[in-house]
């Protein structure tokens, strides 16, 4: 992959549809110089994780991640349509609360940003969301009578389990079930609560964290869940993670998430086998 | 895969076989110069297609995908008698209405020709089908009680289902599974009705499409949705798309093709990892 | 693959182990100088087979292919004991009717030369044999209930099943389950019978063809077909090959090997992603 | 992966906090310069051990290997706090038998190295242990009713089975189930008893070993089996190795350990594909 975004990774530019729409929102900026530090830093962790999300299989012409604006709490920040491979600095644009790109160059934006606007409207505590078709996951979003839980000490994130977003209760049985408005962002970001993770019927699954690195960690490891508790459940009666164990190892695990990004970006780039 | 096709690829050649052929169909083209435009875009796109196919494991030694000639669409064009990942411009061949090859100089053309001859017969929507024995298929196949139906948003071309082809219903109980004449290429065709796959038992199956890229496209997410389905099935009763929703999100799929079929072509190229 | 083994591919080299083997065997050679050629291709066959198998999953580091030995049809070519991907030409030695090395300087041979031996002994239409412990076969070699069949089109050598060799049966319930003897050799190669396959409970199988090609065609085919049958009996009740479709099948892939093994080779070699 | 490491292999390097530790611990060891060279030669397979780990799929970003100290018997070596694919031999450190780094200059180690020091304590006969994450093992960790055994002849060490350690017995049912202490650490090496292998509930495996080599056998074929019991068992009843059975192919196969050895580390090099 290093041939294709390669000679771009590492280089400190200046964008100029993220550069000016910076611009116009630093009147809303509270931090300043330190919100521009961390905003350079933030759009740098994002444009890896679309590298790592596609390499580690989680995404692949399609799906995406954001991260909430640190120089604008209410704003977010995306790469435009472009492959999660092929997605450079030069790609990432910024939303508005209503997920309107904020500048008018800013070329086309995912039809589904929505799902990640209205998560950030309804969770403070959320600064980054994936959005993913992996294939392991859909059984669980079409199953009637299986809900996705933490199995296993990596996938603490899953809590006692994941919602279910119907889109049919909100689109009608004749939809091409995208949340493609407001309102079914909505409906998805009130269906996900206060979870981490929400399946969507025969469509995939939606990942929130604190930063890049905890959503794209939990996006990666609710697809090994799912492997998990698929082969678990042919035998038989399973254990599953207590509420308490859940948590605890969440904790554990939030503290060390630099150790597995390193693997995954190195990966992505191809320094790693 | 670069190294054995790398030093064609993206050159316009003179192809003698098909250019011959082409001058041979010229009386009957109704567009002059603008189907020969097309023509030579197809060909490129049935290149890529052959490389793409077995890239993405759809196709290996065997399995072959053609395109209605634009130039002649009773027509159609296809490799010859070569392995997938093998193939160059230099190796398509017009192929006529009864799939018999327009030029004396084709050399061996593949045995089950017929079924894409007979699907471009009786569907005039259909300008490319691929054939393949990718093995998440097969099990549907042979499985008397387990329809494939679309179960995930990729793959609402499934419609309510795909039918199955059984060859003994056409060539008895002792044939060698092909469909390699005129008569069973038929049969085939007429199991496959107004649908866009056909499960062939025990053998494969063959997807239809308006475009190279769609056919492409509904082959590859053919797979994807025999694995889905298959785990589903384990967990119990599943929800799968109802038609109109099947309908939605076929169209909103054939309006990005190019999205997916620009990661394809480059992870065939080697471009991308 | 091809750093290990590159500079050697495709030079004819003066083998002194089977040189020395072959001038001692000449005696009853039937056929002088075309046996001789038909010797080198089988060697140069055989060791591309070493590296197929180990490439495509078949063996690991573990694992054998032989082939009769053409120029003393009781005889058989092995590579003594090395890894598959690090056969040479100058590994491979020749084995008498009782699986004796010919020559005192062949080195280790594998403990389990017995399987082919006693094959070739019972069985003359056999000229190559394959030993897998191939991880997809293992579930039907120790479940009681469930015989390995013929499922899918490229998969007619399997016929109306392969037998199990319950090792046993022979060697009593403390054996290292190795056939490494020709007492055992003996009873499996009669376990096999007539077919072209025998599973080997809780070890593998063993795959038998008319040439290197059909038994590596086979061997590949054979981990295939149990992939295929493993997720088929999942869905209910299956729809097998009839032992017509299986006999007619045969007949037609056996005309094609040089088309899949072209494929194959260029994947171990390197030429081929 | 040559890239990240590839310059320091098969360097003798000096290493300092090695080197310092054992400096301090010479006057324990029993045997001197025999001592040193085994340690040496220790060091580097454990290293090679780490890379083959990574590369094999047993462990990821977590997971670690260790080998008791040659030189002194009751202290073992381990890498510090590094990701597997990036250990080199500057990074193995020297842990006392409370688990302790000898070196204050040691820096992070591994939380849960106790697994690793309570079972050398237990056990004299062990002189390497490996903990694995792999999802297949998984499964068998949370399933009541199905517990892992010896289903194939590589699988032997397994015996009649793998005991499950359940951490809530011991740190109760909030825990972040990591052995993170010499209490936790001698309850798992109790559980373990007399066995190679012990699950872990939802967190994983602990495999031992006579040897790194016979370690890294052992959770390589632990995976191996895991994978082919679960689809053993959809097949219906099946048949198990018996206890003379594994007792008899596990000695075959440590007699052969470089064999299998020799084709993972140019895997994990890269020498071999």
């Amino acid at each position: 992959m290093r041939s294709v975004w390669g000679t771009l990774s590492g280089v400190v530019m200046v964008l100029s549809l993220v550069g000016a729409a910076y611009a116009q929102s630093d009147a809303h900026s509270s931090s300043g110089a330190n919100a521009a530090v961390a905003r350079e830093k933030a759009i740098d962790d994002l444009v890896t994780a679309y590298h790592v999300l596609y390499h580690e299989g989680i995404v692949d012409a399609f799906g995406h991640i954001t991260v909430r604006d640190p120089a604008n709490p209410s704003h977010y920040l995306m790469a435009k349509s472009v492959q999660p491979p092929f997605v450079t600095r030069a790609d990432i644009v910024e939303l508005d609360a209503d997920s309107n790109p904020v500048s008018k160059d800013a070329g086309h934006v995912p039809l589904e940003r929505f799902i990640h606007g209205e998560i950030y409207r309804l969770r403070p505590d959320v600064n980054s969301v994936v959005h993913s078709h992996a294939a392991a996951v859909l059984p669980f979003t079409v199953a009637k009578d299986a809900p996705l839980r933490a199995i296993c000490h990596t996938c603490g994130f899953l809590g006692a389990g994941a919602p279910l977003f119907e889109i049919r209760e909100y689109a009608g049985d004749g939809s091409n079930m995208l949340v493609q408005n407001k309102a079914l962002g909505a409906a998805l970001a009130k269906t996900l609560g206060q979870n981490k993770v929400v399946l969507m019927r025969g469509h995939g699954f939606t990942a929130a964290g604190g930063s890049v690195k905890e959503a794209v960690y939990n996006a990666i490891n609710t697809v090994l869940d799912a492997k998990v508790e698929m082969d678990a459940l042919r035998l038989g009666n399973v254990t599953y993670l207590s509420d308490a164990e859940a948590a605890a190892v969440s904790k554990t695990h939030n503290a060390s998430l630099d150790f597995s990004w390193e693997v995954w970006a190195k990966r992505a780039s191809g320094e790693l086998r």
